[in-house]
């Protein structure tokens, strides 16, 4: 038996269409066996103040995200790039999330095994990516090495409706997914 | 005579008394000679979404930091070390200053020559600075080399009512707005 494993994956990207949200959904399609995944939308985030975490506690979106991260086994990002790094989309996410818990315990990201994908023009998130792999182990995160999936030229993956017509992308996905299962595993020690 | 220069400075932090705040407010106390600053809060930025700037182009507060910044000759940041990097506040500024201006004309970012600066803890913002250096090229800007400008502990430069107990700081902020002085007059010729 393949003990479960429950996935938080969310994208650096606001917009309805979004390429990366996109990569998200198709992840939630291709899961290995045992894997489910929650999409979570970075949208409701306020900016980031501690003013407002002091006077009446983490807002409401952050709580939720908060439980959303620390019913999670394991998280999967999509990061587009945007100025050479992650969004400050993205980034605001990860600096709310890395604030303690309401109770006291540490942040929801510490110890979880981490993800990476991203699409976008010519180099495909390269550089957001190495910064996000800069900013995981500040809370502890276990970013997965392999397979690294930068969907380069994004765009021309998918049809005028939406519509994935370059299959590659689901197998890249697919395996993106199933090395985290292992890594997800071998880190829990089952 | 020197030629007058005009600064936009800002932190990437949105709490009331931000140690990065109160580091642009001592800058615009110690400008050289022909020097002014304005500071901007980033508070009134929304998230950055690119179906807002489609549906009804850059929201009330991005416009007005974006004629800001159109306004400035130079400019000044104060970083906050959020997560090994810059705050998900600062970036999202970034992000919403890298896009094009309404009338089609490049970022406002576009060949700003740029004066970092940040107050943190052990490592006073070190790793967000190198972050920062990362990414302003993406918009053609020029970083000023030196002074590096890193507070460590910068909390212990301030009384519990906020005033200024270590004069370092301001010498060394001093240093840091001459050196942009003089390297804005270099790139511009005069």
């Amino acid at each position: 038996m393949t003990s479960p494993i429950h996935v938080l994956g969310f994208a650096g990207s606001l917009r309805k269409a979004s390429f990366n949200k996109r990569l998200i959904t198709i992840a939630a399609d291709v899961l290995p066996p045992a894997m489910t995944l929650e999409q979570f939308d970075l949208a409701p985030l306020p900016l980031y103040n501690e003013d407002l975490e002091r006077e009446s506690g983490l807002p409401d979106g952050v709580q939720q995200f908060h439980a959303s991260l620390a019913a999670a086994d394991a998280l999967l990002i999509a990061t587009p790039e945007y100025n050479f790094s992650i969004s400050g989309v993205l980034k605001n996410a990860l600096d709310w999330a890395s604030r303690a818990m309401v109770d006291g315990r540490p942040s929801p990201l510490n110890d979880k095994p981490l993800a990476i994908m991203g699409g976008g023009g010519r180099l495909g998130t390269a550089r957001a990516q190495m910064h996000l792999r800069d900013i995981a182990p500040h809370n502890n995160m276990h970013v997965l090495n392999t397979p690294q999936v930068y969907f380069i030229g994004v765009r021309s993956a998918f049809d005028a409706d939406g519509n994935l017509i370059d299959p590659t992308v689901r197998e890249r996905i697919a395996q993106l997914m199933e090395a985290l299962a292992h890594w997800t595993r071998r880190l829990r020690g089952f």
